[in-house]
């Protein structure tokens, strides 16, 4: 089942399966942790809305092999957690704004990653177990300012990944049904046109499942929380010369079987 | 005024005015968000909840001068942010469980902190209007893995701080208006009758209208986001030999003006 949210003309937000760019067909049922059956009435879309509305958001760093290795870090031990605010997160098509805070010079980066959306209260789930906890996965944007995330943050990575718009998520939830095996999918993201990242779910160091055996440990996850599972090589920072987001910039990311997330750029001094 | 939630006999939760051990007076009104007013009607309290449940947590490393130098660390050039899940809230009087993942030995250690709990959307606030946007004041234990928050989080503190019940608050809400200078506050911790950490927030490097300003640029604060202020010296990792909290422990934090928060200590692993 493919999951969109949107506006209709009246402002009012929908469970939705995507039609066209501006069609959509109603699901029946409150939503998608609840279970949703397909409908019949067909809605025009004023504006698509990110497909949940995560409270808690885990992150997970220097998750793919190839990413590890362009930032110079060694392999982790064991997944490297951070969190975004709920507050992060931002629609399909609606802007990232470069906050006026990154007031050093051009600093905010992209990150291409699978995003896991639990479907059911999780703790203390074992591997092979881990996966019956999903309810689908949709594409985020991973948005970082490195300066922040670096220096100006003390080593923590919370301050440069938590600006407003900072997560994008989008265009659906795809249940996990129809991606019984999350670790092969190709994975993309494209600057104005430009392919920046090109990889593959199969990079990533620890597993979908093993990602949530691990944050589950002790540790409850509740229906909607999301999982940030790592980005693969060829972020903005790490090239010759540095490619950072700037004003008009629009930057998409693209998951096989799931779709593109597309966000326009804007600097918020603009405002 | 001092606002409690707490479950009466039949279960049903309510804010409250504490007037005794079990014994509470009813505040009118929806939430202290809302507005609360004084009420007439008493109730027996069969179990005291934490006064806010947040969804998004901030924490501040490093805020407090004599303890960044017990730690080894540099004065920071900015608030050093991590987060907190939502899971991690836990209520006065229950049990800060030990996590089975904490299985390298005693790890799991006790922070006392300000939480500074907001009233207001807060976005780009100056510090001068920083505290107009606080709903309240309460105490919080930031529990933390020292084990998992260094070594084995790569660096990143979240899975340290992380594990379910690591965020106790309580034992009340004490609104902006009883508190107007929160810089001059005694703040406590006491293990098993042992003071531990006995110092003022007056020795925070970033007092909490510039934390507010702080965290609140470019990024939005909603109503009922916690901001746990940092740490006082007498941590027990920064002692000699180092302190941990064992399952039969009881650690109170206490602060002036708001009161004790108590919290037995429980090995998860015995259930």
């Amino acid at each position: 089942m493919r999951v969109a949210r949107c506006l209709d003309q009246n402002g009012l937000s929908h469970w939705v399966e995507p039609l066209s760019a501006d069609r959509a067909r109603l699901y029946e049922g409150d939503s998608p942790f609840g279970g949703l059956r397909p409908g019949e009435r067909e809605i025009d879309v004023r504006r698509w809305l990110a497909p949940v509305l995560p409270t808690d958001i885990y992150g997970v760093g220097l998750n793919y092999r190839a990413h590890a290795a362009e930032t110079g870090a060694d392999l982790p031990d064991n997944p490297v957690l951070f969190m975004k605010p709920s507050t992060a997160v931002t629609d399909p098509d609606s802007p990232i704004l470069l906050p006026a805070a990154c007031e050093h010079g051009p600093e905010v980066d992209y990150e291409a990653e699978l995003a896991v959306i639990i479907g059911k209260t999780a703790r203390n789930v074992a591997v092979e177990d881990a996966l019956d906890f999903v309810l689908g996965y949709t594409c985020a944007n991973d948005v970082s300012a490195r300066r922040w995330q670096k220096r100006g943050g003390g080593g923590q990575w919370v301050r440069g990944k938590s600006f407003d718009t900072f997560c994008p998520l989008g265009p659906v939830l795809v249940t996990a049904d129809e991606i019984p095996d999350p670790q092969g999918l190709g994975i993309r993201s494209v600057l104005n046109g430009r392919t920046m990242q090109s990889s593959s779910t199969a990079d990533m160091i620890f597993t979908v499942a093993e990602l949530v055996a691990f944050i589950s440990r002790d540790t409850t996850l509740l229906p909607g929380t999301a999982i940030l599972t790592g980005t693969p090589e060829g972020v903005g920072f790490a090239r010759t010369p540095p490619v950072f987001l700037s004003d008009g910039d629009t930057i998409e990311i693209s998951i096989d079987r799931i779709g593109t997330l597309n966000n326009p750029v804007r600097d918020a001094r603009r405002d």
